[in-house]
């Protein structure tokens, strides 16, 4: 168990955007709820999961809807709590501790304004090690964690307990509430006991993200290049540098989909690249080639800054970097890529990891994408 | 108390089909259920609303979802049973009887199939004294009854329990998930104790039901008029008699909505009569006159048998009578005009009793029609 300040928050802040690989919302709205709540209730326990007991009650809190409405629609922080306290209704059982359902900029941060406002401790793991946009997509479902019970509850005062026989039952109809509810919901979800959260967990993101974000900054300090030293710290690969030439994106059920295309600069010069998204960044390619694609993390840093760019930042003009990283494991086992891999976002792709797209044994594109 | 057997629940499936101005579902589905369950389980008890104790707890059955979508999609019971069963948790209170929410072919008999099938009382009475297509559409809304909790429940085992601030969020956060879930699902909703009940039902609606359709029935049997017979018993009028020759249905929104055109026979040869419908018949009129409008009951009978036909009945070529009967007052309040009056539905008009209508102090029909 370590204590989790405003320094740490500031950090994780910047990892979580990173890993959020463009979605998960923007992550200044949870870092401004975490901040703010660790001011009044001070810092925040955090707790390795080799600290938990197996048959601890631990519920992940997340918001659901597309981050576009988040941002003009701010959580109050009455909604993480109301589908916290019905959730121990129906479990009748004390929740022990929070965590976060994935790696990504706001929902990395919500947890941490739930636990610290209501003196509850957060787990140092998640269920994505990367943001994804459907609620199944979680090791924990590759585990057979069971999605439901969950609560959804708005910022009206509108709950809901949902119990659904698989967790694409749940996604269907907790993305169809979410969308009548306003646009965003506060989930309680995936509860679990602490063996399961063990068996299932991508382990120590939120230590992660915090080294990811000091690393930028040292790197900044220190006048050295922060991109290469975030490639170092996740073995990950600098996949294309340039400006973003157009944009096109639509909110379509529930979602933000779109691609992004970038003209290259310097080495990339004559070339483009083709970012496309659903909430998260699923596929980056050129005209010829297949850069990386999901489960594999593609994040998109600001060629000045370092600072990561969500899919609603992208801007016409931005001068980026895209990057790609290994993602863990687990989603990289069969089951993994039924789940999030390239060919259930409609792509006509077997997954190739990143490592070996990029040893130049990549393969071609010639097949026309879809989403 | 007195026993409903399968002579009852075939009586009472015609007068439900007819107070149920088109709406509510084909009527066979839920008879079929609720012969079957008493077949099996023996006759249902019936509880007079007088009979209750002040702090029964009292919850309304109700299939939801386009009655089109239930005639290929038949409830197990399995789901009514599961909705009452999580209701219970959530009340921590055992529920003592049900009742119909509304006098509707389906919903008027699938509670009766659900208190065969697990030995639970049926209370006489209702929420409507007629179908209406929304949630709120309830004289338990009128006296501020709270919708939820409810319980959501799918032949698929999916359920949902819901809270919400009110009645028309209830509505539409049920309504949305409904069609998600497969376009109807079983509802326990509107928990009550049994003060509630007396206060804020329409009364003996069963018993009323029971005695339209032995009324048909015998009238028929004795070469009278059996629609005469009708109209006597409810203080109804006779509205129009033709043959309809268009029919314009949509299923739109989770509704089915439309128009039928019906052309004048007899004394209304050269005339036309428009029959509005969403989900139920809500407006008559011809080109000329509104001839009744809602929540006033407006149900078109077969000419020859007498029959109701729903609004998923209407058919090319079809002969029928168009009725006009009083609502229960409770819906000729300014609450009830608000919640389920013409405007509500889209029509420019003042709520005007077809008994005014019919002497012909009736309104011009100058304004063009919307829904």
């Amino acid at each position: 168990m370590r204590l989790i300040g405003k320094e740490e928050v500031e950090n994780i802040a910047i990892g979580a955007a990173l890993l959020g690989t463009g979605g998960g919302g923007d992550p200044y709205i949870g870092k401004m709820m975490a901040l703010q709540a660790i001011e009044e209730f001070g810092p925040i326990k955090l707790l390795d999961i080799t600290e938990l007991e197996d048959d601890d009650v631990i519920v992940p809190s997340a918001m659901m809807g597309a981050p576009t409405v988040m941002v003009e629609k701010i959580p109050s922080g009455e909604e993480a709590l109301v589908s916290f306290q019905e959730l121990e209704k129906v479990l009748q059982k004390k929740i022990k501790a929070t965590m976060p359902i994935e790696a990504g900029g706001v929902n990395s941060l919500l947890p941490l304004a739930l636990a610290a406002s209501i003196g509850l401790p957060v787990v140092d793991g998640d269920g994505m090690g990367r943001a994804f946009p459907e609620l199944q997509m979680v090791t924990f479902y590759l585990n057979d964690v069971s999605t439901t019970p969950m609560v959804l509850a708005d910022e009206k005062g509108n709950s809901m307990v949902l119990n659904t026989v698989n967790g694409v039952w749940a996604e269907k109809i907790a993305r169809s509430a979410t969308m009548v509810m306003g646009g965003s919901v506060m989930n309680a979800i995936y509860p679990m006991t602490g063996k399961q959260v063990k068996d299932s967990s991508v382990y120590r993101t939120l230590t992660l993200e915090e080294k990811i974000g000091r690393i930028i900054k040292e790197a900044k300090a220190n006048k050295q290049n922060p991109i290469h030293a975030v490639l170092d710290l996740l073995g990950g690969y600098q996949l294309f540098t340039g400006k973003i030439t157009d944009i096109d994106r639509r909110t379509d059920g529930g979602f933000v989909r779109g691609t992004a295309t970038i003209e290259g600069l310097g080495e990339d010069k004559g070339q483009h690249c083709y970012l496309e998204f659903q909430n998260e960044n699923l596929l980056a390619r050129t005209d010829s080639q297949v850069l990386c694609m999901t489960p594999d993390l593609i994040t998109m840093l600001d060629t000045e800054t370092a600072l990561p760019i969500t899919t609603e930042g992208l801007r016409y003009g931005a001068r980026g970097t895209v990057i790609g990283i290994p993602s863990d494991e687990k989603w990289r086992t069969q089951r993994g890529i039924e789940v999030a891999g390239p060919r259930y976002f409609g792509y006509e792709h077997d997954f190739t990891p990143v490592e070996e797209l990029q040893k130049g044994e990549g393969i071609n594109d010639e097949i026309p994408f879809g989403n």
